[in-house]
């Protein structure tokens, strides 16, 4: 694209506050853009932000002809409202999905999002590409988060699995969980898959990260996932690790997504 | 509403076609509007009708300050693209809840859509007033429509339900059914569900919808549900039977949805 066109992709990312997942993730993407030649540029603003400085700086990017992907991290701090920050971010640059006509969208069939939410996006990536069949198997989602849980049941869903969403109020999520082909887990509960809740055969996607203190890790900190992964191994037959299963995959996703837009905004085919 | 600032609702509905099952569902609408007076107006197009026409009505109707909600009776001929004309109703007035960002808001966390699609919000109704526990049960979604299923199911687990939705691509509905504490069926399958498919105590709501050739009825045909009404009555808690349980339901939605409309658009609380 630079080269037929001189143009390259670019990325707007707005982070508040230091959350250290949150500085985590935000680190790793925009090491992920300068790999591949997307451009990035992060508002960052402190914890007691006012929301109008974020509104402010989000309409600039809205407006920026050389952004073709904005991204609001999150979890924000409590006192912002995100439905707000959310459904201003443009819906042609809302590389994240999270916009309510995107996730309609994804929701109805029939329909096409414009972007489908880079983590659920990552998951489907990674069955398809290791040749899982999706169609008419179980698949159980654990955690019904709007960025997490919901998108993935809804992306599988479409590709006509038979889904079931285990959360918070479910009764014996171990027994649904263990008539699972398919099993997502996005809870963020250390170790709360036990081989137990794993039918023979199963292929697991460990979308869970906890920080855990770790002083000899890098940054004081290790990301732990919901799959105890050696119990997991021994019955299940794939499971994503954490770090390096799906966390890469997001990452990829949130790059194709920011390609993606900026062909469709540039016309480029 | 009429006494304190001398307005009713108005409904306007766009019919296309002469499908019978429209014209009745339509006619049932129009006279329950005239039983709670709310004044309505259809728009009648004929199958063969220029999707510019309807386009150019709606916007009317959009307009149109006397015109508090806006429905497009479904199914539209193939011809027409049902999302662009879906899409172009005003969400202030999307009493169907059938827009994207109405659909987005419905399953997403945390978010309010505007409307509830009015057959979903009957099905929840009839729970709630029926005292059903909802919270922490298995609830079975059989049909994935946008219309009927999709709903059902982001609205049974917005109330925490653990939902499963089954459709044309899922092995064994039989016995993921059987397991479920509530079973809401919307397949258009005369007699799918027997009472081999409900555990003792299921409550049972029949969406479905199938006109039969009956030359003893009014109107030359009659109504038939997804449920053996007579065996899931000898297993099950509750059965609705069809006609007459979902469907006046559904059009009582209809009017609160309507209602609701023209008072937040009037200011009236």
């Amino acid at each position: 694209m630079k080269e037929s066109i001189g143009k390259v992709p670019g990325l707007a990312v707005i982070l508040v506050g230091q959350r250290r997942d949150s500085l985590t993730y935000v680190r790793n993407k925009i090491k992920a853009c300068e790999e591949a030649g997307i451009k990035s540029v992060v508002a960052e603003f402190p914890d007691s932000c006012a929301e109008e400085d974020i509104m402010t700086s989000l309409s600039k990017f809205n407006e920026d002809p050389s952004v073709h992907g904005i991204l609001v991290q999150l979890p924000l701090p409590e006192h912002l409202d995100e439905e707000k920050i959310l459904n201003l971010v443009s819906l042609e640059k809302d590389v994240d999905g999270f916009h309510p006509i995107n996730m309609g969208n994804l929701s109805m069939r029939g329909r096409e999002p414009l972007f489908v939410p880079c983590t659920p996006k990552g998951c489907l990536e990674l069955l398809l590409r290791s040749g899982v069949e999706i169609v008419g198997k179980k698949a159980v989602v654990i955690g019904r988060s709007n960025i997490v849980g919901l998108p993935i049941a809804l992306l599988l869903q479409r590709h006509h699995a038979t889904v079931t969403i285990v959360h918070a109020c479910t009764k014996n999520p171990e027994r649904i969980t263990c008539e699972a082909d398919i099993v997502v887990t996005a809870a963020g509960v250390p170790s709360l898959i036990r081989s137990s809740w794993l039918k023979p055969g199963a292929v697991v996607i460990d979308v869970g990260t906890c920080p855990v203190e770790d002083p000899s890790a890098e940054y004081g900190y290790r990301l732990v996932g919901d799959v105890c992964y050696e119990e997991a191994l021994s019955i299940a037959s794939a499971v994503t690790p954490v770090p390096g299963g799906v966390g890469p995959m997001t990452i990829a996703m949130l790059l194709c997504n920011t390609l993606d837009s900026a062909k469709r905004l540039y016309g480029f085919t």
